[in-house]
């Protein structure tokens, strides 16, 4: 039995342009399972979806690095790392912050050239620190901080099993979550390793599939 | 001929469970004028909104506080006052800060029993501070920091003037900006005293009215 419905943001709710599919919207607010969302986002702007969204649950940003859970903020990485690596390689490559790192606590996002990951990856490893691609931007973690933390996180604070949970995410930085042993399923839009790693493939893309995902997991009717 | 729509946020384009209408969100993306979201919300928060719901524009958080123009963030406000009267009211009244002050920048927002707002109200004045109540919340404020000096700095920003501008709010928080002689529209749940303000007052509630009041002032068809 389903007990927790895990969804990324970007690419799963939203289309390219990240605008929300107000289907997606629509299907979270007819589900009556806990929800989360689990995201490279920031913390206040996820705040903001499950608010104006409206659901019950928790919300993860910064690809585990903090969390909204029954009310209370909690903070499992630093930022300090991330922070002085995205200043160091600033200096030397084309890597640039984005707006949003002025409300990140334990990360940093960038945009950078592709043909200089090469280096910029090099000097993540050097500090113990890794980058994953969201498809959206580019984030600097430490290590172990990753949405699989995330997920291990709430199973935990439910007491509950990997197979009392739905994972739905389409990317890269989603592949340490669909690789816990949960149910997993992806849009249409997904890459093709998430294709692989889920047990169903929607037909549907860009939050759409969403309807189309919690009927076959018999999650609504 | 309008050039800029004002939207409120909470109770013009969600519910009193502050959950956002669908039909309102489809009608900011079905809109071509220019949008602004101006509202008591932090920063952050705004910006998911303007990512997710996807138009081109401004939005002004804490009361017109601090605002993000043409990608950058502009702050016209500090939070020192504000941030000292919450500490030390809450050492004598039942006044408490809320989750979101984790993210203001120039103002402090919080709840407090009603029978204690006479004195609150007196001490904010006493440090030229002022409260306004946005139905939701109660923000405390620095003097001149109010939605009508955002909407005042928008029409500096792009030259126009106030009959080109469209504002659309529900409640006290709303007042300063109804008073500049723009165009205005409000939702059947409106106060008293902005329906009164409104150049037209919709039949429809809660972010159904967007569509009739954007048909209204034949902003779509
Ligand atoms: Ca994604
Ligand atoms: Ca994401
Ligand atoms: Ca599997
Ligand atoms: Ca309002
Ligand atoms: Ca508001």
């Amino acid at each position: 039995m389903i007990k927790l419905v895990v969804l990324d943001v970007d690419g799963t709710l939203t289309d390219k342009s990240r605008m929300i599919s107000v289907n997606a919207v629509n299907a979270i607010r007819n589900l009556k399972t806990k929800v989360a969302l689990v995201s490279g986002n920031v913390l206040p702007v996820l705040y903001g979806l499950k608010i104006y969204i409206g659901f019950d649950g928790y919300i993860f940003a910064e690809n585990g690095g903090i969390a909204l859970i029954n009310n209370n903020i909690e903070k499992f990485f630093e930022k300090d790392g991330p922070e002085s690596f995205l200043n160091d390689i600033s200096g030397y490559t084309s890597a640039r912050g984005i707006l949003t790192n002025r409300w990140r606590e334990t990360s940093m996002a960038f945009t950078a050239n592709h043909d200089e990951m090469d280096i910029i990856d090099r000097e993540a490893a050097s500090r113990d620190l890794y980058i994953v691609d969201s498809g959206f931007t580019l984030h600097i973690l430490n290590k172990g901080q990753d949405k699989g933390f995330a997920v291990k996180k709430m199973i935990d604070i439910m007491n509950i099993d990997y197979n009392n949970v739905l994972v739905i995410g389409d990317s890269q930085n989603d592949e340490s979550m669909f690789s816990l042993g949960t149910l997993s399923a992806c849009p249409g839009n997904a890459s093709e390793k998430i294709k692989e790693m889920s047990n169903y493939v929607s037909g549907k893309c860009y939050g759409d599939e969403l309807f189309d995902v919690f009927r076959h997991f018999d999650l609504i009717h």
